[in-house]
């Protein structure tokens, strides 16, 4: 830890240690016995709006998975692997102590509390940043109490709830197409209503967008659909601005109502006689308790409808992504010049300058996460954290890995390329290589329609465990069309889930190996998901690349690669050449040449 | 289907229709408006006793899986996918109609139940053949009536209980040892008893044997551990032979009490104020209602810890497999020299010979399992029944797939070799070889401990999957010592289960690949799971080679094998010769020399 760092973490450490307190004073007027605070919104979202932040506020960390508990004498955060590095340094001094969540052994936030507290202890929660399902997990063995907004009161300079220009775009299917679809989709269910709590959902639904939330472009809102039309609760302010006025005029001409946010719990529980179709894992404890009718229980239907891409969603992605690729090899090349050169760049300006490189791109809204730039050991790290201010500098040896992506208006883009400096170590090559092998084995990959994720898992996996090495997070996510850039309900990942995967998902292969102190190596593109033929057994599925940049081939250690992983990586190179050469100027263009030339 | 079959159906015809109205009378004069009849003996045995083959008694269908729902107006046989041909035809003109299991969209007993009879239906089952899983699902819908024996009023000569002689045997591990693990086991969980039903768990708990079932060597009985000593509810009838009486005189001498078979419940009811272990999977609710006392539900601790063989167990099975591979060779020289020289060999024919050369192994007991003898199109069927009259003739052309397992004392074979005895079409080539190169691509996987078995099915599976081909049933199942040729908990299957894989189990690894009408192909091997070393990453494992048979190459497709895994075959064959060759005889010893050969 560097000096400036430590000093940070000692004025930190009165403020939430303060927080902290301030909160059981709280607790003791209420007679609670504990907290949970988990790091969610009102939404359920990945990731939270600016206003909900609340474990950030109160504990300083700032992983995007983290659950709090405080008791009268005890403080923790729950988090996984990806975060157990970062946690440590943020909590340090703040008397928060670690709780390392899904690793052998760990204990979970309910676990701990009935050991610590007892069957039918007094603990409060946030009512909005509670789902059902969270709820009926703690209900059965504590006294719950529900509390909306409990950290209001305690957080000066709270956020407000944002509300930025809300547009429509034209996603090649119509907000009436869908609708109809819904509604024959509750007829089915016999339902005469489904509550959507979940912000992304509900911008597919609508054919809408804005910027309410970082790195998502949703509209922080709810929406109900049923027998007697449809309500959207998307209102915080008066509308002044003109984007706004004409979208909530075009969605009014086709019978949807727009109200104000705060009207959904009344307009729910004036509900009598009906089924309505909740589904536990996105929908709030506090808007769920105003529900007074019957209750229809499972997953939104929107999740897997929303997953399959239609035609012109994937030709977008397909545009999309070849100017996302003309972005990254000019930066690609840019850097290399720049370390050549002797020029002094570190991790945050190679950073700000990929993202330059994205804002000349017509459609570009913003970035679609937050990107990892990390030279060496930074880079072992699967989520490492960029600082801003003294990163660490790019030098000519060793690897350098990027993680980015974008928002744009026809699409969203996620890429992880790893990028020899100059001279790499034996296990650095070996590294790089297996986890391309991985990557391409995966890629290469033929499956049954429908089969679910974790059985791909291995087909990546594999060319890695035969040298020992393995790596913790999951193999791959689903993409959203200019939504999410993790998107249910596919994945590619070692926890067994049914989702399956169907033609028309949109999903990443980013398998990698990670050493501690030393480097990392991830190898990243997103796939459609493509139609491979069928047969007497059945319908085959395979992956058709999106992304379009080239992987480094310089310091490939080809003795580990079979003849036929070397022709589809000389494939897959020839091919971003090919589709990206045109639009980029000289010297990238000839530099690109090089670059993918096959490798013997 | 040939004309003695259709004659044959008639005559069951009536049989079977009659035995149907004979129960729709009993279920009349109880005012049932279903029965439930599980293909389950007493003790949820995958193969039922004689006595308890109620689904073929009542229905005719001889299948391993099969539950009968009979109402007042119809009946119905649920099995899968390995037995639909099988069950049509057997049910041909008995009235009995097939409901497909575990295909998209199938419908399950309890499914269809409520939507043929409605809620609260009265729904009677024999309570000794129902886990306790079953009728906890059953009576969450349905009025659920408990009879004893059902059965047993309207099956003249019904088979009695089997007795037959029971011994011992030491496996490395002493029944005390075993017990003391059991009793802490039970300790950790602050159970004062566990009630064993699975009869594979007790014989290895006790370390006996005996041949209640065929192709499981076990001793119909149940099993109470507890606080007050262990109780063996095993016999039958009046013990007359020397074997049972010396082995009860020897666990009688160890503190271990044998009881008649019939005083379980008695027993089990006296048990007061204390908590006792049950497994629902494999206990019937007739014991099960006898408990007055607290349960704690879980799987049986034994499971696991059986499937995880012993040093002295692992090496008696390395033993076992280099006799049983004598076995094999000695048939595989017999059948190409009958099949070249044009002798009328039938696969009835051949399957007597294979069980002719296995007897001859010292240690012999019995075959493991219904041997499955097929040539050419039979073998299209995953679980062909072989006649015993008028089986097919092997001609020298195509291939004949041959799938058998002994039961020996000191270990248990499960094997399957796929056998071109003539000229192959390409399709048979090309299928022979996909095959091998899935089992090849498994077979030398590595892998991290404790991983579900479901996560590594694809690593088989994909060579055939990006040719468009598959296969219906699993690619692998666990395997007893002298125990069960499929034991649980671990598989490596299609279907998503957590039961882990760890060294020291004993898997068989056979894709397949079956054509309807023209030919299927499966190649089995056991494998032990071995250690492959531990890295700052994990604890790896691996597959060894138990089985030690050679693999054909006289029709491989070599262009469609890596170097790799050609490597693979070669060392295989090699290590065959090397370990079985000194045990043959001349001239077998020669041609497995020659058959054993590189392939380049």
């Amino acid at each position: 830890m560097k000096p400036w760092s430590r000093l940070q973490n000692i004025y930190y450490m009165n403020r939430y240690a303060e927080r902290i307190e301030h909160l059981r004073a709280f607790m003791r007027a209420r007679d609670l016995d504990a907290v949970v605070i988990y790091n969610a919104d009102p939404h359920l979202s990945e990731y939270p709006a600016l206003r909900w932040k609340q474990v950030e506020w109160l504990t300083g960390f700032t992983g995007e998975a983290g659950d709090v508990v405080v008791t009268m004498d005890e403080a923790y955060l729950w988090t996984d692997s990806r975060y157990f590095i970062q946690a440590e340094s943020q909590l340090d001094g703040t008397g928060i102590k670690l709780q390392k969540a899904r690793i052998p052994g760990s204990v979970s936030v309910d676990e701990w509390l009935l050991a610590s507290q007892g069957e039918g202890a007094r603990v409060g929660v946030d009512s909005f940043c509670t789902s059902v399902e969270n709820y009926k997990s703690l209900i059965a063995r504590f006294d719950v109490v529900c509390i909306p907004d409990m950290l209001t009161p305690l957080w000066e300079d709270r956020p407000g709830i944002a509300q930025t220009p809300i547009y429509s775009i034209n996603p090649g299917e119509s907000v009436e197409e869908k609708l109809d679809w819904l509604m024959e989709t509750l007829s089915e269910k016999e339902c005469d209503y489904i509550i959507i709590s979940a912000l992304d959902e509900i911008a597919w639904l609508l054919n809408v967008r804005a910027s309410d939330i970082e790195y998502t472009p949703v509209v922080i809102s709810y929406l109900l659909v049923g027998r007697d039309g449809v309500k959207w609760f998307a209102l915080k302010d008066e509308i002044e601005d003109d984007k706004t006025s004409a979208t909530i005029e075009l969605l009014t001409s086709k019978g949807i109502r727009c109200l104000p946010y705060n009207e959904v719990s009344i307009e729910i529980s004036s509900l009598e006689d009906a089924l309505i179709w909740v589904d536990r894992q996105t929908l709030n404890i506090e808007i769920f308790s105003a529900i007074k009718c019957k209750k229809y229980f499972a997953p939104s239907p929107i999740q897997t409808r929303k997953a399959i891409k239609n035609p012109v969603e994937i030709d977008n992605m397909r545009e999309t992504h070849l100017r996302d690729g003309v972005a990254m090899e000019n930066f690609l090349h840019w850097l290399e010049n720049k370390v050549n050169d002797g020029s002094r760049v570190s991790e945050w300006d190679a950073a700000l300058k990929l993202a330059e490189f994205r804002r000349q791109i017509d459609d570009y809204v913003e970035n679609s996460f937050e990107t990892i730039s990390a030279y060496g050991a930074g880079a072992a790290l699967p989520h490492y954290h960029t600082p801003s201010q003294n990163a660490p500098l790019l030098m000519p040896s060793g690897m350098y890995l990027n993680d980015s992506g974008g928002q744009f208006l026809r699409g969203t883009t996620d890429i992880t390329r790893t990028i020899p400096l100059g001279v790499c170590t034996e296990l650095e090559k070996r590294d790089y290589t297996l986890v391309l092998k991985a990557h391409i084995d995966l890629a290469s990959s033929v499956f049954p329609s429908g089969i679910p994720g974790c059985r791909l898992d291995a087909v990546a996996r594999e060319a890695l465990w035969k040298y020992r090495v393995d790596f913790g997070h999951g193999t791959g996510h689903g993409v959203g069309y200019f939504l999410g850039v993790h998107e249910g309900p596919a994945q590619i990942r070692q926890n067994l889930s049914g989702a399956g995967l169907f033609s028309g998902m949109i999903i990443s292969i980013e398998p990698g190996v990670y050493r501690e102190g030393m480097f990392g190596v991830r190898h990243e593109n997103l796939y459609l998901i493509a139609d491979a033929g069928e047969s007497e057994f059945g319908h085959f599925l395979k992956f058709e690349p999106l992304t379009m940049c080239h992987f480094d081939t310089s310091i490939l250690n080809l003795s580990l690669l079979d003849e036929w992983e070397i022709a589809w990586l000389d494939n897959y190179n020839r091919r971003v050449y090919e589709s990206i050469g045109t639009f980029l100027d000289e010297p990238v263009r000839s530099w690109l040449r090089e670059k993918t030339k096959p490798v013997k």
